[in-house]
């Protein structure tokens, strides 16, 4: 359930209202519980099987033996195949990683890139199509309109072909959510959309998810802008009244 | 510094803009390691100790021997007096916490409230007040006219003064740069104030820091609001263009 109706006081008057709906998600892989996530319930699968992905625990979905809830509706558990090695040291590595350099955006970009290589250009897109697509997110999020509170992400081909949408009440939820879809379908995409702001994780994502191009309706981070230019990704924010502006991988676009 | 200009393309023309920084933030308590935050730089010692205090690692200022950078703009150190006590394992537990009844919003509440006591009701205050604060962060928030993209939060006084204003690139931060100031200065608020929604985790970190009103700009999560309940405070949403939801705590507003 992502919408739930609460009573309100509104200019004196009670009423009711609808709002996102927040609750926590344990991840287990196996017996061992690796995170817990505040999201919107619904896709849970894809929001486990996106965050490991893009965690780097996870490289094939063919390392998933099962996935399931575990015993609540707030746990899911991942069960690995025969023969899967994960490392799981790797999360609180990520979380707790330092380098004799010391923590700089560069370090923090060595030691959270999680292994990932350089996007290739191998893409041409027209800047009308991109220009287009937030509108496109915006038509499929069916949670927004009543509770103007969910953050919306999709999956797009080259052509303009929406392969997947998703929301939540976690900017980085609704990215997992759609790049765990894809995974789990063994799929791939061209572009992101994203309904906010893009900061480092969400082109950190992109970029294992080798996803080259992240359209934001929102503004970058200065870090998200590095990560994006040394990965090679295209970068584009403020996609909005048919403007943007390109702040890495300009090399892709072309006029319609 | 919190905003950095860069180099983009707008329709073809190469021109530059004007983004928030996002860099990571370490922060140690003695020798170990406890958190890596995404954050905009400055004000990074509210932002330390605010963090630490409301996740419930520290609880008096008194127990901070020193603060201060260590050997890197990235790193904040926090020394701790002698005879303080501290329990670094809390953050170990409160990220990986699972409960015999699974984690469902009650097990959640209860096991994230960091042991914090019921908000009193010995507050009244006019609701034309609180409908104006936005407008006064928003006046005091210099960054964000520049880059469109950082979050702001503001403490308040019941009388309406300002006492103190922070910015940052993540919600959270913004939220622990204002609490860890008014905990350096051993101040209190009454009223805290953020540009953009509200999650569990600001309505936690109210809570812990005796903050009894939370004035919103934008829309609440169906936790942010259970927590309130259950703690007594008052949630306001939507406050903007002269008008609000009450969420929570209704009985401390009073007509002008």
């Amino acid at each position: 359930m992502q919408i739930r109706e609460v009573p309100i006081q509104r200019n004196g008057v009670t009423t009711t209202d609808a709002v996102v709906v927040e609750e926590p998600l344990e991840i287990r892989v196996g017996e061992k519980p690796v995170s817990v996530t505040l999201r919107t319930p619904g896709d849970d699968f894809d929001l486990v099987a996106g965050f490991l992905f893009t965690e780097s625990i996870l490289r094939s979905r063919e390392e998933i033996g099962s996935i399931r809830h575990w015993g609540s509706p707030n746990i899911v558990r991942v069960s690995l195949s025969d023969g899967a090695r994960v490392d799981l040291q790797r999360l609180q590595r990520h979380f707790y990683s330092t380098s004799s350099c010391g923590v700089c955006g560069k370090a923090s970009i060595d030691a959270l890139r999680v292994n990932a290589a350089l996007l290739v250009d191998d893409t041409q897109v027209p800047t009308n199509l991109l220009l287009s697509l937030p509108d496109a997110l915006r038509a499929k999020q069916s949670a927004f309109d009543t509770t103007g509170a969910i953050h919306g992400a999709a999956a797009f081909a080259l052509d303009g072909a929406l392969l997947c949408v998703r929301e939540d009440v976690g900017r980085h939820n609704a990215v997992d959510k759609v790049i765990g879809s894809l995974f789990l379908d063994g799929a791939s995409a061209d572009i992101l959309v994203v309904s906010g702001r893009t900061s480092f994780e969400i082109v950190q994502k992109c970029v294992v998810a080798r996803i080259p191009i992240l359209v934001a309706v929102g503004a970058p981070s200065s870090l998200a802008i590095e990560l994006a230019q040394e990965f090679n990704l295209t970068l584009l924010g403020f996609v909005r009244d048919g403007r943007c502006n390109v702040y890495a991988g300009a090399q892709r676009l072309v006029s319609a």
